[in-house]
């Protein structure tokens, strides 16, 4: 895959050798790129008049696909998951009722504003610190339209970046995080990518966009993990001692003095015998009920989240992972809507 | 995967039944295909403009994704196949040069115009008329940018229908058609769908964009079929007497005297064997070397193709299907190159 | 699978517009189905037959599989189990012991009467209600033969509903009924179907056949199942709260003053983790061990039991969910016999 | 799976280590065996009757199912057959017509009669000859009743000899055989087992039930294999030189001055590429088309056939081999039916 | 598989047959087995030296490879497993670093030895009792290089026998054993096999070698299991008391007034949904958290170790027991080396 | 994978950090490689004098496992190859005897000498220009042992180089060299590694070891591939045009005037519906009766072969591209053997 993730650069590549004039290329990216956000814009526009024709609806998760798979470490397959996690959603398996009974087909409760098409911008040659700010004005675009809150559906966790920053500047202030996790994702640069999907909570922490990060679920960290969660002043809670944990974690109150709470759930933070299809398997994780005891319980006013990392290319035949992730969005779109 | 296809239909449905105006979900509607086409232009535009610039090229195969499912009758998956194809195009684990030696990293040979998105605009409630109105002009959208030439990524067969209405209507005349397929999908209509992908050819051929139809491959034909056949006078090539056509199938010349050719390639064509990805598993077609052999001596003038029906949620899981699908739109690029 | 499914219709509807006379058809099919019942009669006897000579068993549990799977709303496999289950009982990877060490090889711990041949009945165009008898019929005719007490292996759930009804029948009068599974299936009708495998325990409730249902494991469930399970006076247990339940869960005592314990286990009522080869995943489930938990502590005289719902097309390739079928029924016979 | 298959053995093993009177035994043996052809012939009669009350057929395939695999050397997973092979008959994926254009959902192409129960006659403790006997009888019930021909679904190769035995004695003479297969199943005996899979056509050869036998395929051939086959006067046709034999094999012309035609297919007579799912892997076998254009342009009166040695355990995840041994069935029903 | 397990008695059965003189034959397996020894001693020693010549290390987990199958009861792919556990530690998809946060990578925490070519041994027509032997001296050569202790990779379960008896006539005395396993394999002899490994703990008992021997896990113990569990005085822990034993499994203190510790990991302690590529799938095992916190809380001093009956054809595609195996391996190894 | 791949460089780059003294660790990878090659000069000697104690061999196929997959380009699971093909060589579903006739479970045909120990001396840090010698010098300990010929079980392809190389300096002259693969393996050097999989027969070209190279089944090549091909003086056939050449290729006759025929089969020659398991799926290839055709007719000396690329990480569940392996090296031990 790894030729497919570098469409963009051998594009590039090639016509520059051609010494066709940068200008020219850069004026036709600016023309794709504002197409693109135009696109999301009328989307969220019209899934927002239709919610306030509607009425009666302060906050509405609305799902937004960012199939960007590239700044993963391993394996890319993360860019397919939007469209399969939309199907497991919609899947006539299973009824769409949440756990404590919010009706999904009401749009009330979810909306969705489709996919940033992230494959398209970077095959013209886009590169990822432009990309990340398409990603950025996407997420705000959504946010413009009451009462439209950003469900985003990954990709690898690098998106995370982008838009934990664009939800917080959007509202003006800080959130709470709480980021379950087999991995801390806290590395200064990985590969010397400082966009990578192991990098995205240095970023977050950098800039000064969260008040307190919690990482759930780590089985996976080494020493610079560690130093760089303590540099971060992050409440870093490993696997070895969830059985300690677990009332902690499982009666959380967050968001408060904050604009709220942004919740990021990387599939991993599941066993593998919970969730296969996912590029790093990491024995020793949460259960799936363990997952939901720690969001349903949680207290707060939750703004935005995300579900990133499933990778349809590994999982079942049958979709298992993939109904795992569609369940993840459910039950966040339940503490979202209201 | 039901419910997903229907995802329009719900949405407008709930909106319908909270007595919306009518009026306020056109407009938007208006506004999100509008930007869906501005989108397409823009990508077309650029590649349009760069290989102008390049200079040298007369033709120039450049892919269309169409992410559309909904019309199969049995299962939706190839709504998920244009990215795997591109995937699989790119994929480290095989050179980027045709049989007969072409370079595919060559923008002069191979170029991306990105997806039709299909399904937000499905999502916002439009139907079906007017969908594949949207197909038909983001085919001319592409072809407005000389040298571009449309090498569609399907979807299931039911898009051929508005890509060859588009290319004809481009074009200015008829084309002549090759269409490798086990079925002919010439039905009137399939369970009341006029647009479903077993009556697209006969959308086709009452459409009068067509001179000559060749029909080869099938093995999975009924009564109507063959009646219909007849009736529009298709040249249909059966399984079942292929050792005798073999001859002449491999030495075709089309085109002449219309407007040029058009090459529909349905993955099942192949025999299950060489191509398992697909939602009708039908015993007794072509090898691949077959296909290779009937398009590698095809006398014409390529000016536009499909490569549709490959289902990636029946593939083999490591994609050998996909690998396939890849190979005709490599082989088919080197026929429409040049 | 659908058309399959319909087999019965299919045939009955050719033979109807060919004007063959009623009398005929229904002559015809009452001699299958007499020769059906007597089969199973035939079987039930020779095997309570050598039990009584061999003396020493009370009560015995007597495997008798229905493979009907064309009442499920979404797939229909679970009409294969039945032969993989024994498979999986006999196969040469595990010992024949239960984990408290009853052998299953003895005769006066587990024997088998076969199956009731759910298709060949269809086939000749017998309708559900019939066909519903003839399942009630054949478990009257297991426990005509005592010490035999009826172990049934499914098919989809819509078959408890005969089953309770002739164990009750036949004791003369209610019995208890552990039911473990992810949905209440208590839907009034689901799409139309009265004897869909959603609305098992609404056919059930209402013919007076159980006191106390526990419904245990729940985890998608809608307001209507809630409202139909309180208009029941049924006791569900959603795994929401499972924590908080356990205890509860852990400790049961069914079956005093009504004619015993009926267990019904839908596989699904574990975490498709443990058991992916169902037809609707639903994450949040059971571990196999909670299961055991629940059964081997639960105390009371359990008089029949069932085992439905593992579909052997979804099932991982080396048959990981019938294994858990297989070792439910293992664990199912020790409370049975003795 | 070899403890399934042992069932009737051990379940004998222990009643008579526990001194039951060997009448009990044989009486309710009998009993389950007269009651098991008493629901064949019912059934056969049933579908009779009204093939005769529609009339206008000479002659229609009945699927007979004989799921039996005990008495393979590797694999016992072709006792799962019958029930998966008329799924994909039936399936929604392919239309119902033949490739020459035979309509199979006509009751007077194709009907069905079930199957013989052979796991639970062995779980009674049957042995072999018996149950042999038993399969001969069924086989005689269902061409009793005019115009229905046996066309038997396996099951092992095992079944060929005691079907092949029901036919010519019903017929009254013997009948050519053509036999398309990867081994000639013509040992004396395998591993002991006079009714091995690998023995049934030197049972069938020593009976004088045939004629002339033809065997096409075969590519795994020890020296007994090729002796016995010249004791017995078999035309032996190896893959080793199809591409010579070809023009032979693809214009046949079987079954006069005897009773007609006896088709056998073992799904292995193909390349592992075309059908994966068998017990015995052989590569270098037969394309799917060359199979088809030897059943399509064999000439003689075919009186009954078999498809044997599916087996589903080993088969794509999707059932491509079911596919496969479905449309053998189809086209096998084409060559009986008329 | 069975024929390839067969291979050393097969060829020299044919040997035999031929008159060659037995001293010939054994002249040659004598400098077979000698070659082998030598190889593993001079790679143990390349590596002691090494180590050394680092300083610092007092005891270094050393990876040795018996890929030994053929003791197997039911399966025997264990043989296939130590490339794939390698591979699996040092696969990119995950970090180098215990839980606890060791380095991997740093040669004075894990070393490898290589494999004992035990298939090229047994293929000389070398006999088990020797076999035994050369795995047993193979062992002792890793510990005469100090600082290394081995960690063993099987192969099946009867390898723990000769490794245990090496390490404790090495250290001149017995161990406390700490058993992870589904089953006792305790059983005299296993089908006529003392070497089974279904037997392996009674040699190991009767040996003397042993001192207290734990088993955690057990879920399928037949009444002879817990007759010799108690004439060797072995503490036999089962699942079905889990939750009461929990407290006391995850507080072990183990080794002291012995010559320590010896862990045996038999995969299949675990759940199949944590494990599914073992040969015995046995529902209702210990989670991969369970396994991880009794190993972690264990006091003592660890001497030695091994991961045995992972099988690498009965795991998902992309190998999850792989890595599950790996991650006990790394734990393991932090247990061991400091 | 890429990180086992390395295991050596990571060693020794740990090492010479550490400054151990360079001779230290020369000394130790000598006495590895020496151990190393002893065991296959026991091992050889011990077949050989097997053999000539037999008597009445003058040529017997002699199986040398290289179980190597670093110099790869793409994965590299072929040094997993080995152990598997000789399990499905022996495999019990098949007989043992090959298509003509000769019983492979006669030492007198088929012998095996077992494995170079690669990862091992891999792993002790030892570069690719001394592992490659060290094939080399394994190849001609076999060539040493009359009767013995080898044939090679790889690995990737860059094995080819030093076997055929071992084998021309053995034999003192050059050989005509028969290789099938998809790809001509002809490039100077890819991706900087002149040891590449893709550059073996370069590597063999210039060394001088072959008179004439014929390569089939050629579908994927480069303008570089096709000018080596010239200036190397290669016979090239592709796949375009084999149905034109299939005639010459039915009948080669090989090796006069040299010292005889080397066969090279690369399993990726075949179509990726007949040998899913490689690691570059090329659609379009040979047929498996195809290259049997090819085989069984070549007339000529065959000193000695290899079987490569085999990939069991991307086989089916079953092991299909095993079976094909192994049928390979069957059909080619047919060859050399007599």
């Amino acid at each position: 895959m790894a030729a497919y993730a570098k469409g963009g650069l051998r594009y590039l590549h090639k016509l520059n050798a051609a010494n066709i004039p940068a200008e020219l290329i850069q004026k036709g990216q600016n023309r794709v790129i504002d197409a693109s956000l135009t696109l999301i814009r009328e989307r969220a526009k019209l899934k927002g008049e239709l919610l306030r024709a509607l009425g009666g609806a302060n906050a509405v998760a609305s799902l937004l696909g960012v199939p960007l798979g590239h700044n993963s470490s391993f394996l890319q397959g993360p860019a397919f998951a939007p469209p399969r996690i939309r199907e497991a959603i919609w899947c006539g398996s299973t009824n769409s009722t949440t756990e404590e009974g919010k009706q999904l087909e009401d749009p009330r409760i979810l909306t969705d504003v489709g996919d940033v098409p992230v494959q398209e911008i970077r095959d013209c040659g886009v590169d990822d610190d432009r990309l990340m700010t398409v990603i950025s004005d996407s997420v705000k675009l959504v946010m413009e339209e009451d009462p439209l809150r950003p469900l985003v559906l990954g990709g690898d966790h690098s998106i995370s970046y982008p838009v934990v920053r664009a939800v917080t500047e959007k509202l003006g202030g800080p959130v709470d995080v709480l980021h379950l996790d087999a991995h801390p994702d806290i590395y200064d640069a990985f590969e010397g990518n400082k966009y990578s999907h192991a990098s995205s909570f240095a970023r977050i922490m950098e800039g000064g966009h969260v008040r307190r990060l919690l990482q759930v679920g780590l089985r996976s960290i080494t020493s610079e993990g560690r130093e760089q969660g303590k540099r971060f002043g992050v409440e870093q809670y490993e696997m070895r001692t969830f059985s300690r944990d677990r009332e902690l974690l499982e009666n959380l109150k967050l968001g408060e003095g904050v604009k709220g709470v942004y919740i990021s759930v990387d599939v991993d933070c599941l066993d593998p015998a919970f969730a296969p299809g996912v590029s790093h398997l990491e024995p020793g994780g949460l259960s799936f009920r363990d997952v939901m005891n720690i969001l349903q319980n949680l207290k707060g006013n939750v703004v935005a989240a995300d579900v990133v990392e499933f990778n349809p290319q590994r999982d079942t035949v049958d979709g298992m992972t993939a109904m795992v992730a569609a369940k993840l969005v459910r039950e966040l779109t339940a503490k979202i809507s209201g």
